[in-house]
This record gives structure tokens, C-alpha cells and sequence, in this order.
């Protein structure tokens, strides 16, 4: 019986667990509800979401519902197929593996997924120069109060992740320029688990500066969103119906 | 509790359903099951189903398995939202469609699903001129004999469906030059249940003549499949891998 995923290829949840069964060589079914009213509306799955929708995933008699324990539980049980260094060859490995693949669970993740929600709120072409928050930057006039106030917090949060963000990220810079990725030579649990939140951040050019702006960081962002894996997931995320033409 | 459909969009008889669903305006969830193995395979539902793959469709306690008669259930049950013309105003006019729906379901079906399916099979650079089936089209050597017996089928199956269809769209093009639609001035159920195999005919430039080279039929063609509940369902059917980048 195959391994069963249930879930939206947009979620980041989703997104990490797929690119971990094609990486690994797994068959799978992909099962994915989208619900739909009437020839007007769009699939509620159209935009990404960067908080991870939620995902359900069955091999056997093992039910799994977060991403990063998902991830671990194909990468040994698949060890043999695949491609063979996701979890590192020994014990050694595994534990920088282990590392940052909590670095990327507990710092990275939330500053990521906030900072990506906040734009999507915040006009493409409002100036965001680190002020801080509000600083003149909405117009005096014209706007209705609980709109302004909902400016305010996405303006808030987005300081407040890329402040954070920032920082880990230079962490991250160093790390890359000592070794070609997180958990040493070899592309791992720890890099690929990275990838959503850092293909939405590398999507807006008003966060993709995070990422171009460290050498490491960018050099490393290119080689491992170059991956077919990961390049398959993303047009699996494609929304059958945001091009539609009418 | 939304109505619920299992299948996929690229199936003619799930097509079928989607338009109608569309149409009424109803509220229902798409339940896909995509399979796959590693970055090399292609999703099973690549290739569109001219036989129609299975289709599941749930409304509270109704369980039906046959588009048709899922279209009936549809129409009946919302005949208050949507478009109200579909299945008719009146007991008259339903008559006539459910004339022109048992036409389709027995008569266009598999003769177009037939010549879809042929065509996957025969070189698009085969002269297909009717001169009948193995009539010189088939190169004298070079060819495994079990490829050849099966291009022999296909010529068959080809000109077979070529001939029924021809003589079916006959009394369509006829029926077409005296109604605007299938059964009468409106655009029923009669039409809709046409559009997943039209289309398939349409999208062949072998199979397209059929319809193009018939004036009223062509008219009609248009005007079907320019409704947004089709343009929608086609949308749908993209493979979501088709165009990958590798």
C-alpha cells in the first residue's frame, strides 16, 4: 500500500513532505480536497499559505501530522532508496542534521511564515526602509480606521521578522561559508527543510533581499531550489485556476 | 454538508459533472487522487481519459456513479440556483432533452471516445484520407508486428468511429440548422453533456473536421464551449506537471 499524503501542495507543511518523497524515490498518492462555488470563485487553496495548512500522512499503521517528524520517519525507513544522504550516513552527521533542523523548526520558521503574511498585506509599493513601524509610512489621510490599524500590525510584524530574520540569517551566512550546506557537504533533512518558507521569501522582491544580500546564504538558496524535487513540488503548488481567463 | 466528487477533472465523465456543477452555482468539494513515484514520473492523469475514468459523486445520502444520471440529480435537486434552463421549464421541453441526452449517451460517447482514443496511437503525420483501414497507410517494413497489429486496429478504430460520427453529426447539423441548441432554443443538459468528448474531437486537427467541416455544428460548438463553466473545467484539467521545467 503507498504512503498517503493529505493535503494542499501549497501548504509548507505539504510542500516539505513532498519534495522529501520524491527526493527519496517514494511512491505516493497525493490526496487533495479543494472546494469550489460556482463559476466566479477560486479555489480557497489559491494563495500559498505560509503558515503551513494543515497535513496528514499515512504509511502503513503510522499516522503523521507534522512535517519535520514526517520527514525523519521517510528519510530512515527509506534509507536504502533514493537519495541516500538526506539523514547523513552516521551518527555524527545526524546531529548537526538534528541541529539545524531544529534551527530551522523554532527560528526560522515562524519569522519566515509572519513575514510572508505580513506583505501580503502591506501595498507592493509602500516604501519599507527600517524606520520601524509606521513611521510615516501610511498616508495621513483617507484610510479607515480598522484598516489603518491592520496596516499598522502587518507593519509591525514585518520589522519584527525581518529584525529577527536578519539575525539568523547572518548566523546561516557564516555557517555556509565555512561549509556548502547546513549540516556539512551534503544536502540533508536540514537544507531541504528550509525550502518553502525560503521560496516565499525569495518570491517578493520586498524579502528577497534577506537572502541575495548574504553571499552564502544566496549561493546556497540557488543550488538547493535547483533541485528537480523541489522544482516539482512548485508546479505541483501551481494553481489550476489562476490563470483562468475570465 | 457540500456535495463531494471523486475524481479527476481530466476524466469525461467527472468534466461532465464539474461544468454542471458550475452551472447551478452549487457549493462542492473535488477530492483528486494523484499518484507518483520519484522526479522522473508523470502523475497518472496526465493523459486525458476519452473512456471516461471513474467518477464518485456524494450529496447527503445519494451516492451515484454515472454522470448522466448525476447530471439529472444535479439539475432536479438545484433547480432553483444557477442557471434554471438546464434540464428545461417544462415537461415539453425535457422530453427533448432527455432525447438528445440518451443520443449522446448511447450514439456520440463511444465513437468519439473511440476515434480520441485511436488517434493517441497513429503518427500525427499519418495521411488519414479514407481510403479505409490499412489502405497503403502503413509503411511495408520496419515495423515490429506487434506494433503493427495494433496500428492496424487503431486505422480501424479510426475510420469506424469516423464513419459512425460523420453520420451521426449528419442529423446534428441538421437538427442544429432548424434550433440553436440540441433541444430547442436553450442551452440544456443535452448540450452540456457533449462538451467533454467534443472538445477531445476538437483539439485533434484529424478529429476537429468533423465539427468544423459542419456549419450549424461548428456554430454550436462555439457557443458551448465559450461558457465560463467549460473554460473553468478545462482549467482543471491542466496536469499540474505537464510543462516542467525538466
Amino acid at each position: 500500500m503507498p504512503v498517503k499524503v493529505f493535503g494542499s501542495p501549497a501548504s509548507a507543511e505539504v510542500a516539505r513532505v513532498l519534495t522529501c518523497l520524491f527526493e527519496k524515490d517514494v511512491e505516493f498518492q497525493l490526496i487533495r480536497v479543494d472546494s469550489f462555488r460556482g463559476p466566479k470563485r477560486l479555489p480557497q487553496y489559491l494563495k500559498l499559505q505560509p503558515h503551513g495548512e494543515a497535513i496528514t500522512f499515512e504509511d502503513g499503521n503510522v499516522t503523521l501530522v507534522e512535517s519535520r517528524k514526517i520527514l525523519r520517519h521517510i528519510a530512515d525507513k527509506y534509507k536504502q532508496q533514493g537519495y541516500k544522504d538526506l539523514f547523513g550516513p552516521g551518527a555524527l552527521e545526524r546531529a548537526s542534521i538534528e541541529q539545524w533542523l531544529q534551527t530551522e523548526a523554532h527560528s526560522f520558521d515562524i519569522p519566515s511564515a509572519d513575514m510572508v503574511y505580513s506583505l501580503a498585506y502591506l501595498p507592493p509599493d509602500m516604501p519599507l526602509d527600517g524606520r520601524g513601524a509606521g513611521g510615516g509610512l501610511l498616508p495621513a489621510a483617507g484610510m479607515h480606521p480598522s484598516h489603518r490599524q491592520k496596516m499598522e500590525e502587518m507593519l509591525q510584524l514585518f520589522e519584527k521578522s525581518r529584525k529577527d530574520l536578519g539575525k539568523l540569517l547572518d548566523i546561516y551566512d557564516q555557517r555556509l561559508g565555512e561549509e556548502e550546506y547546513l549540516a556539512g557537504s551534503k544536502f540533508t533533512l536540514a537544507d531541504l527543510s528550509h525550502l518553502p518558507n525560503a521560496d516565499s521569501l525569495a518570491a517578493d522582491p520586498r524579502s528577497a533581499r534577506l537572502i541575495e544580500s548574504r553571499k552564502n546564504v544566496s549561493r546556497w538558496w540557488y543550488t538547493i531550489s535547483s533541485h528537480d524535487s523541489w522544482k516539482r513540488v512548485k508546479e505541483l503548488q501551481r494553481p489550476p485556476s489562476a490563470e483562468a481567463p475570465f
